[in-house]
């Protein structure tokens, strides 16, 4: 009953001119992906964007810009450095490869620091940390120029509780009877909507309108429960009312914030506190900024037989 | 720059009318301690206990029950698993294994689910785990019958701050003048003290009196310093003052107390809230008592390069 939904993440962006990522083709993905253990398990398209549903998690693809995302042990790393010899290094204007902290990092088939000492003899870059290690933390790798990559907030929700956390682990659940509890057709208003329900647990949805996407990821395993939602909109622009609204049905003990563009608005929730925030300069004004917020009530816990 | 503090922890007593372990000889524990890699660097007896300090924290026994503390690398289950079969198990009245949640738990050489496999084939138990796995959390394996463990508190502080942390950096220092920061004669009034500086950082003291002990166990290293005490002082019978005063002096972001007994006092430190608190119960009106602790402030979280 344990599943690591932290994620391994990869956001690449062409050098101006390049040929289009689009017109690779899904053969192309399947290939790429292969390298990592994942499916392609559907796809959606929209003018702008190929949203790949996948085995573990997501990809984006746009005309000069991709973000891959994997969860569970998938080794992100190999799938990576595929793509940066498949493209070659100089196409590619700016990159960065991310880890959030793993909940069982000992289960995982490799450290941060191992994947990067790859990465780093392809792509000079420089690469940190952002949070304590006893802690939820950031690991990132970024190689870049004055070429931004794809704008993006990222929320990850630790330890669901209530009345949805206990239907999603529900032997009846399905998915209109999860987009109805999410309100997904209010919260995603205009948007294209492909998810998909794991066996035994786990929902994952792709999202686009336009050029615009976003993704939910949820593992709800009872003693591990974590949520994460990805998209270019900014906090300003929607996004802080969809993440009120997922925090209201969803719960969780704590959850943390991570984005590539300085927020314009802070969430604000009453029964959470901001314990710590952080950010980290980037090239050319791009930064990744981070807070972690935690639930004001004291926590009971409840020990776990192993 | 990086040491794992985070403790692994045996405590056992003797059925009653066993032979006494203190007999047993320093070559005895010599001999079991080097199954873990673990030296005795000195010794220090009372009338009823003999603590040794080690390379890798510390051992206490007094006639009939041991306390022994490792941290780093150390394969405690080793040490474990052979003074179980060298003792006899019919011998062994209660016995607690433990291991805190490790700061990078992928660096161990085994998970603690993989110790109490082998732990469970020579003594029955139950294990358990108290606290969330993405966060600061206790593993503890009892075997255990109406026979008391030896009453402990620990306290775990991380990410200290100021100028005794400062000082704990230093080239220059030195047992006396930690001492003197830490004011142990006050401190520890009545306590014979024995105290190593390891190179290049890290700090060690174990403290008798009669029957009681007191060991305190500093890891400075930057990123992820990390403080530990244990004690079979109540909180109500000085141990509170005690760790209020090495909270004002060490100022930690967060701290856990972690109790064999329940406790009569809540420590209250104004910059901290509780945030979190669980109970485990365990035999005969036995328990493991948690509380995590965090400062009030929203932390400022820099980025490490890596």
């Amino acid at each position: 009953m344990y599943f690591e939904g932290a994620e391994k993440r990869l956001s690449l962006t062409l050098a101006a001119g390049c040929p289009s990522l689009r017109a690779l083709g899904d053969a192309y993905w399947r290939r790429a992906l292969a390298k990592s253990d994942t499916e392609i398990l559907s796809k959606l398209s929209s003018e702008q964007c190929d949203a790949y549903l996948l085995s573990e998690s997501s990809l984006f693809v746009w005309h000069d810009s991709l973000v891959l995302i994997t969860c569970g042990n998938t080794r992100l790393i190999e799938t990576v450095l595929s793509l940066v010899e498949s493209l070659g290094r100089d196409q590619i204007a700016s990159l960065s490869y991310q880890r959030k902290s793993e909940i069982l990092p000992a289960l995982q088939t490799s450290r941060f620091e191992e994947d990067i000492a790859r990465l780093g003899t392809m792509l000079s870059g420089a690469a940190y940390r952002i949070g304590h290690l006893d802690g939820h933390h950031h690991h990132i790798f970024f190689s870049g120029s004055k070429v931004r990559l794809k704008p993006a907030q990222t929320v990850q929700m630790y330890h669901i509780r209530g009345e949805l956390a206990d239907y999603l682990l529900s032997d009846g659940q399905t998915i209109a009877g999860i987009a109805s509890r999410l309100n997904l057709s209010q919260l995603l208003s205009g948007f294209d909507i492909d998810a998909h329900l794991f066996s035994p647990l786990g929902y994952s949805l792709n999202a686009i309108r336009g050029e615009d996407y976003f993704t939910l990821h949820i593992t709800p395993q009872e003693t591990s429960s974590y949520v994460s939602l990805e998209t270019n909109l900014s906090l300003g622009a929607g996004l802080n009312g969809i993440v009120g609204k997922l925090l209201n049905r969803l719960n969780p003990v704590s959850w943390d914030l991570a984005g590539y563009e300085a927020e314009t608005l802070a969430y604000c929730a009453k029964q959470y506190s901001l314990e710590a925030r952080g950010e980290l300069a980037l090239a050319d004004g791009q930064g990744l900024y981070v807070k972690h917020y935690k639930q004001r009530d004291c926590e009971q816990l409840l020990p776990v037989a192993l």
